[in-house]
């Protein structure tokens, strides 16, 4: 319906994750409305992202040079390990500012649903580093597939390096959460982690 | 907090409408993980549309070609037109395949908030066009935009083209819709123009 250079767009941005017909015909028709200049620049944007971006080969986080910021930073502690699933997961984090030891990128969770395997993420090179660390933080999600990851790695963990500590992060209510609107699952676990006040 | 690259496309996917900072990570993080030769089909895709692109210089919708493909099409009626807003509302007319004559694309409405003026929209091409037709039928959206530029259009084109037929594209209950879940106006629009069964 939609001229070629048009439909085109519009089925690039339908690829994006949740994009639907209707908004990437909105995206499409903005694009086609912005100064030539400006769709350049993101025209740029993306080749870039593909021509520079890359994996740190430290802790599997995203970068544009050799090792990743966080990674590189000597002022950081050494010895702890935050584990999460994504690089999103790190920004998260780093916003908080509260954080000072290092990363660790899996890039997926372990899932029987997507069939996805302990060998598919980034979990030797964890173990590698795990041997020089003090502890190893698990901050994979409270979903099914956080948990089971987190207890395959909290085993492996244990299993090749004895002298380790292995945390979880804290599950409970969310700040701003309120009791009554708070799932069961939510509860229970506020309930066993409960700390003296 | 994301190496510079990803940031600049986080950036950039941000300008889209209805984008904020989470779904332009998400978008800009699934670009990451794409193949290098999609993501460059992507980018050649968004500078097409400035090069190929332009208002087709009848009707005003947007076409790759010298005329739009309704314009050029020899077996539509010429002289019924269809005045719409936007290129979208002409791709949605056409799904229906009802319809034989040709378009006229306004590129916005007036708008006393936003400031539009009748100046800003192409109504003096569409007089021209109205000169040598039998039938103007205004389909612009049943807001409160909608309806002040169709109640323009009408007063304007029955100036101009004293014989002219204009007409208004029916206002009432959608396809599905359910009485009791319509609004007042929807409704009051419904009852006024009842037809005999």
């Amino acid at each position: 319906m939609y001229p070629q250079s048009l439909q085109t767009l519009i089925e690039q941005f339908r690829r994006l994750p949740g994009v639907g017909e209707k908004t990437a015909e909105r995206y499409a028709l903005m694009i086609a409305e912005q100064p030539e200049e400006d769709v350049r620049q993101f025209s740029e944007a993306l080749v870039n992202v593909k021509t520079k971006l890359h994996r740190c080969p430290v802790c599997g986080n995203l970068t544009d040079g050799e090792e990743c910021d966080v990674c590189k930073d000597k002022d950081r502690d050494r010895a702890l390990i935050f584990v999460v699933q994504s690089p999103r997961d790190v920004t998260a984090m780093e916003r908080t500012g509260e954080y000072q030891g290092l990363y660790h990128v899996l890039n997926g969770l372990i899932s029987s649903s997507k069939g996805i395997l302990p060998e598919d993420l980034n979990i030797d090179q964890l173990v590698e580093r795990a041997k020089q660390a003090r502890e190893v933080i698990i901050a994979t999600s409270a979903t099914m597939d956080g948990e089971t990851t987190a207890m395959y790695l909290d085993r492996l963990l244990k299993k090749e390096c004895p002298d380790l500590l292995v945390t979880r992060i804290a599950h409970g209510l969310p700040a701003g959460g309120m009791l009554d609107y708070a799932d069961e699952i939510t509860l229970s676990h506020a309930l066993a982690d409960r700390r003296a006040m």
